[in-house]
């Protein structure tokens, strides 16, 4: 693991969030796309050490929308910056992490990512997330 | 807000809970201490670029205890770095955040924290964090 890529947030609203984000704590949204394939539109904000991604789902039956329903807004999952993500997953199993994403999945911000199922991080759910392009942030 | 100084997340056990922030992930723990003001024994982990923070409940009445209790171990919050606490909390105030502490309090790390209520950050529990001392991580 390198370092903490960014932490997850689950939120009703993009729009309504990023208001307390950039106006209320000053920091910059660097990006805001929509990810298809798990179904929401996130926004990325620069906070300097670490990125926010504010996640906002697309339709009633997202994975977010579940996580909002049952537990409110909240922090959804602190996702680890990695090299070679299909060798980290490989090494995790072989520790006994039980892997959410056994292969990578397309992510935001042109990556490939995979998650650890909570019960193998103390109540947390952790991201794998591998960049497909080299960045410094 | 400079950054984010750390990611506090409750533990039932940081015996146990280390064992995968240290052997299964490979960071390193940078320390270990109790705070009596807020019931809790915490431990630092080095994860680079952000500190994670183990919170354990020092008795089964603290607010710790009552998090586990009500939605499992998990995420708790994220703390901010800031100079001069008392005028950042002033500011937010000025901006309608509601704070759930007005008076920062003694923090791990010896720092003074501040909590803002989760009503006010999208559901979201940040800190303020003060260091007393000059670090650079």
């Amino acid at each position: 693991m390198k370092k903490v890529d960014h932490i997850g947030i689950a939120v009703k609203s993009i729009d309504e969030a990023l208001v307390f984000y950039t106006e209320t704590l000053g920091f910059q949204c660097i990006d805001i796309e929509e990810v298809q394939s798990q179904q929401v539109r996130v926004a990325f904000i620069d906070a300097n050490n670490v990125k926010i991604e504010l996640l906002e789902s697309l339709n009633e039956n997202g994975p977010i929308s579940k996580f909002i329903e049952k537990r409110g807004e909240g922090i959804h999952h602190i996702a680890f910056g990695v090299h070679s993500i299909q060798e980290r997953i490989s090494e995790l199993k072989e520790k006994g992490i039980r892997m959410v994403n056994e292969i990578p999945r397309e992510g935001a911000g042109q990556s490939r990512v995979a998650f650890m199922h909570p019960k193998s991080g103390h109540g947390v759910l952790f991201e794998l997330c591998e960049k497909l392009h080299m960045e410094e942030k």
